[in-house]
């Protein structure tokens, strides 16, 4: 095999759309793209073609939009990038995660035959109905002292196989009884591709409560509900490594594409995990910050420990013979983007516009102006709630100091703060539990603001480094196929030579560091106060009741 | 004297204008009113007509400006009013306080001698340059257990009479030693009317520290400042009662003003406290709330008292046989102006356009469909600083709760209930001190939002008397002057004549006062966590320095 005249594919599947990207083996280079978006986007209000209306909380979406990215972006990426089919030796795929179907067990969607029912679709993962299911499961296990519960940070997620599967039995038992597999999405496209059904370590670790070999157990699931003892029995009992061969790609699948016949086909991943990769970042101690939206930390260790509010620890869950943390701030970019939306007033909007410059931009620009603390404010970033350390999403945000003086600007950068800050509760809460992070690399769409990533090098005290990349997923997947593909030994391997880092893209300043300490201080106190949640889950009691 | 056929002038002088209301002296009718504005408005940057910069935090007038307005508004409100000069009995009038100037013996502004020099200039209430004297004044009568500290809450104010008379010792020694006399605008004005120098006992009692027959001792003085030790005797010893007669018009002044020599001048008189008798509020118990940019509380009782954080009780300080009380808050409706010059999206001012509605009406139509804790939020009213109880200019405004969810009129009703806990807390700090608050009475600008005016009811949960005249000091003002000229016998007996007041013009609903009870149980955990100025103080030193 040429590497440099051979190339792989990398399919990223998203929340509203698939992107695929063409690269080449030998150096990484990404020489062609193409995205697809989903017709059916999220399903919320109703499901397609039909009345029915889905619960508050739902969020669903269509297997057809998955098999149509391969339709369509696949082979358009490739005509982009000029070259011939024949070439790609290997494909590679992520997903977002806990995204997960029920199937037969020929692996067809129930959703193909019995539409009208909500809970036949491919739950997504921000489905958030099943928190009722989740919390019972959290007060079991931690009653039971289930020792797979502090791998979790001490909570298992709504948004995870174990809520939506037991949500999906008591909701609506006759589909649940016709469930054979329930199977994430991230396996399932695999199976489409390939005839075969596999399952990858890393959802089954992170979203599936694998952990020590097994699931939790029929016992403690019976414990649950009796009718859910046998939910693992529709789980995948063999897991597949990450780089390793899934299968090879069907004929059907082939016609799918426009892709040979037979080419290598990865396991299937997540898309934070699989960015690792794409960053060269698969080393113990490179923790990746997927920055955008929200923020998701992913890094390999050599070290297994308890890190309290960590979303979870895997062994093999990032890269083959290591623990695979991650962690998540559940509100980022969107906390700017709520900001932006809701409370700049129309003469900052006006001079944006006469600047050319986005509102963003141009906040950015006069918070960049200020000294560090010149605002007076401190602000905690608990908007969305908060994931990592407190697990709990029914915090809300803080801000302190305002006065009549107080700007729109000042608030955008405490706001920007407060999110470095939570950043570096995490990083702290890591290190203080044994597990040390030696390298911040950061990724994802937040990377194009250089006064926030200056921000958080001063913030953290340490230099950041950067992905080099525009795809980060979809590049780490297509690295996994060409492991698959057998050009590289090991992903390391493979991400040393295709990944992309620039390392110390931003070094802190000693004197801002300074100061910084001094508001991240009081951010602590904050954290600390409103932390238990006692003040803030009643307000948010008050307001559901008020709101009912 | 035929009361129906006679009339009396109230000049209420503000910050920015000076107002003159023709009223009849039978039933208090206005009926011809005119206002002048200040040439000169508020002196902040630079002296009239000239490069001399003044210093951060001052704030000046000019005496000619109040000149101005008996030359300009009292003929034109005679004139409006469409009467004789010769059916005018009296004129009183109101000022700004504390807000006070130095001259020579015969009443003469220094700044007419010497306008180069920023201290020869009237030093209006809201110039903050002297808070370093306050400080130590403060702090050494803390020492020496100084009687008359715990009648002002424990903290004399920067803005009063012995803190700017110390500035001007300390940085314009020349100026002090050439300052014959240190007068309140209030008494200035009536001097400047009569001919003669009289003092009156309302700002000498809340402004110039005067308790139980006498200023702060020369031995306390001589402690801050050798030089200042005879500071007392630029003052007035002999002190006036409220609805006393201070003079008559004298010839110049019947010049100016176009009225008749000789009629009665009432003593000098203070906006705020005025305000009772135009509500016809002057009996023990009934605190009078002046709603605007900022509120003041003042309430006669027949009951000594410390009031913890109230700005300070005098005796005759309202009306002449009881306690007056004065407490505040020091930013109201300037925290809804602020919100909505900093914090208010674009979309929502183009709506409020479409819909011929200013922001502050069109955020107040969505606010007031919500149910009470609906929006999650409580909000701390300190944006600038808190007068009353706290008594802590550097505390700063808290916000806790916003989620992405949250949306301007959400936050904009937190502020506004902020504010009426703020409120609550003066009347429960009043109560519990042993001063009864029999009926609460609001004044001001903000009565016009009958929203806002049903938060105060619900969280007060008590009825809101309202004040029935537009023109609150002025009609006070004309009351006050109504007794100085005999048609009445004491205050109590004209403002039951002239002044008018709404009883019960807006009832607390119990279940939204319930509701309230929640959330402020939560208002005062914050005013306690927060109120000890450890975090805020913190914060606004970081940005002290930050900016210097």
């Amino acid at each position: 095999m040429n590497a440099n005249n051979t190339y792989v594919i990398g399919v990223d599947f998203g929340t509203l759309s698939g992107r695929a990207v063409v690269v080449r083996v030998g150096d990484g280079a990404e020489v062609g793209t193409a995205v697809h978006e989903y017709t059916h986007r999220v399903i919320e209000e109703r499901l397609p073609g039909s009345e029915i209306r889905l619960g508050p909380d739902w969020a669903l979406q269509s297997p057809q939009d998955w098999l149509d990215v391969l339709r369509t972006a696949v082979p358009e990426a490739v005509a982009a990038a000029g070259i011939d089919p024949a070439q790609v030796v290997g494909l590679g795929t992520d997903f977002t995660a806990c995204t997960v179907l029920p199937t037969t067990s020929d692996g067809t969607p129930l959703c193909f035959q019995t539409p009208e029912r909500p809970h036949a679709w491919p739950k997504l993962w921000k489905h958030h109905a099943a928190q009722a299911h989740a919390d019972r499961i959290n007060e079991l296990a931690a009653r039971r002292g289930e020792s797979w519960l502090p791998r979790y940070g001490g909570k298992i997620s709504s948004e995870w196989e174990f809520a939506k599967g037991l949500q999906l039995l008591e909701e609506d038992p006759e589909t649940y009884a016709r469930t054979e597999r329930w199977v994430e999405a991230a396996d399932w496209i695999i199976w489409q591709l390939t005839g075969v059904e596999t399952r990858n370590v890393c959802t089954a670790g992170y979203k599936g409560i694998f952990q020590d070999g097994s699931y939790p157990s029929e016992d403690f699931l019976a414990a649950l509900n009796p009718d859910f003892s046998g939910f693992v029995g529709k789980l995948g009992q063999e897991l597949s490594p990450l780089g390793g061969l899934a299968g090879r790609l069907t004929a059907q699948a082939a016609e799918w594409t426009k892709l040979p016949e037979g080419i290598a086909i990865a396991v299937g991943n997540v898309d934070a995990h699989v960015t690792s990769a794409a960053a060269d970042a698969v080393r113990p101690g490179q923790m990746v910050a997927i920055m955008g939206t929200s923020t998701c930390h992913v890094m390999p260790s050599d070290q297994l420990a308890e890190v309290p509010g960590m979303c979870g620890v895997v062994r093999d869950g990032i890269v083959p013979g290591l623990w695979g943390y991650e962690a998540g701030q559940s509100g980022v970019g969107d906390i700017f983007a709520w900001f932006v939306d809701n409370a700049v007033p129309a003469s900052y909007a006006r001079l944006a516009e006469e600047r050319g410059q986005s509102v963003h931009d141009y906040l950015t620009e006069l918070a960049a102006a200020q000294q560090v603390g010149q605002h007076g404010l401190v602000a905690l970033d608990w908007h969305n709630g908060n994931r990592s350390v407190l697990v709990d999403h029914d915090l809300s945000g803080v801000i302190v100091g305002q006065t009549l003086a107080t700007r729109p600007e000042d608030v955008y950068r405490a706001l920007i703060e407060a999110t470095a800050f939570g950043a570096r509760v995490i990083v702290e809460t890591f290190e203080a539990s044994g597990v040390p992070v030696a390298e911040f690399v950061v990724a994802g769409g937040l990377l194009k603001n250089r006064f926030l990533m200056q921000v958080y090098a001063d913030v953290l005290r340490r230099p950041l480094s950067i992905i080099d990349s525009e795809q980060g997923p979809a590049l780490g997947s297509a690295i996994h196929a060409a492991v698959a593909a057998g050009a590289y030994d090991d992903i390391e391997q493979a991400a040393a030579a295709m990944g992309a880092r620039q390392e110390n893209a931003y070094a802190p300043d000693a004197e801002r560091a300074d100061a910084y300490d001094r508001l991240y201080a009081e951010y602590r106190t904050l954290h600390d106060y409103f932390g238990d949640g006692r003040m803030l889950h009643k307000l948010r009691a008050i307001r559901n009741e008020a709101s009912a």
